[in-house]
């Protein structure tokens, strides 16, 4: 099943006594028991309700997507219905919303959509950024927020990996036991790998992958499964093969949360053009 | 007092009976309450002498000064003196102290020096940097790690007060009232601002000082005294103005603690003499 023939859910049209409010969130996933409201700590979904009934808004906040406990975002995107006799203007909430969230959630943006835009539904791609470093040469700085590795591998054998995950493929190998995705199939339009410089002049690996969709847990296994393939120097013929044997066997680590980022989901017809070149 | 005439006390010779032990430690700040031991609160100092006294070595940590609370250290370096009837190699230090040091603490070098090392008072210079964001551009992660600010003035403007600031002053307008130095004077070798780019693409500001020694708060005042200068647009010969009238009145603000590294503590002649050609 691939972008071209993913099947959307019908939207439900929004009521004509509603407007529907788009916000693109920032957060610090180590904050949070992940995205999703639940029970047995503080989530991002919870703490942005929290921050709505404040101005007598009670609404159930949807995003694009979970995260999980651990796992940031520069730019999530969520959406929520207030009715029409909130005169409040959108572009107010980012203000207002800041004002009354933790310092570990930052609304980045807020603007009023029409009820075509839904911000799970109706996304084109979902880009992801994880950051990797070697322990040895980690600072207190990266705990919470890179991914720490005993050794990581040339960059160049990363990419020929990377490149091997672009496209359309039955990503079982990479999926968690908890997926329960009828079809594993997903398109990666960009794969690649980057070596970054921080701020403290250390170097950080940065893979950036952009796909329609990602199954449970996929980046992690994706990556923690390169950087062990490339440490014990795998060629690209027996990568192929793990990611074509469809068993969950064949993913060699799943790399830890804190060095991933929700970076930015994209609903632009634009820009779903822009992936279609590549 | 220029460093050429800086009184060093005479250093206590080391007891036949000791070794001293040189680390070299980064740590994360928002953890604790300052370098130094004390009542209120967790210190980075207690929580070294702690993990040493868990190897069975009850000693005083010595800093090379202290950080308040808030202030990050990428190269804050310490010693120790431990009985010779204690045989654990020096480089030991560095992996003991990690496994037993809480995250936010990490030991990034230790080895044996002689009685003529003292963290303190044989300083040659100090190097901290601060980096600072416009608010409005900035992200969750970086409220414990950067200095945030309404507005920042262009980086050239900064330069300007920066360049004012190198060389032998009396500082008094830096200085927090708290400070009880005889001498305000002290020596700034390199003061410069340059524009980083963070690893979210984000530009940062960057001010690296490095001088003999600093007041106390001289940093941050310097900081945000240039920040808000800049902001009026005040002209180089009013920023003199205020740096010569030695009037902490004439200090505009005291930029927050979270921008602030003690990045490198320099002890070496080599180094010195490098220092001296600026």
């Amino acid at each position: 099943m691939s972008r071209k023939d993913w099947r959307r859910p019908a939207l439900e049209p929004l009521a004509d006594n509603l407007r529907r409010i788009k916000i693109t969130v920032s957060y610090d996933g180590s904050a949070f028991h992940g995205f999703q409201r639940q029970d047995n700590g503080e989530s991002v979904q919870e703490s942005i309700e929290n921050a709505l009934k404040d101005m007598k808004l009670a609404v159930t906040v949807q995003g694009s997507g979970r995260t999980d406990s651990g796992v940031h975002a520069l730019g999530q995107v969520c959406h929520f219905d207030i009715p029409k006799s909130s005169t409040i203007p959108a572009e107010r909430f980012k203000l207002a919303l800041n004002t009354k969230l933790p310092k570990t959630i930052k609304v980045l943006s807020s603007e009023e959509v029409d009820g075509s835009f839904h911000a799970r539904f109706t996304t084109m791609a979902r880009e992801y950024r994880y950051f990797a470093k070697e322990m040895n040469s980690s600072l207190p700085f990266d705990e919470k927020y890179v991914g720490l590795f005993k050794r990581l591998p040339d960059i160049a054998i990363l990419n020929r990996y990377a490149a091997i995950l672009q496209g359309t493929h039955d990503f079982t190998t990479f999926s968690s036991a908890r997926d329960i995705s009828p079809s594993k199939y997903r398109d990666i339009y960009e794969s690649i790998w980057s070596k970054e410089t921080d701020r403290f002049n250390q170097c950080v690996y940065c893979y950036k992958v952009v796909g329609n969709a990602f199954l449970y847990h996929q980046v992690r296994s994706m990556v923690g499964t390169m950087i062990e393939a490339g440490l014990l120097g795998e060629s690209e013929e027996e990568f192929k093969e793990r990611l074509e044997s469809k068993l969950r066997s064949k993913a060699l680590r799943t790399a830890p949360p804190e060095g991933l980022y929700l970076a930015r989901i994209c609903y632009d017809e634009a820009e779903y053009a822009w992936f279609e070149e590549e």
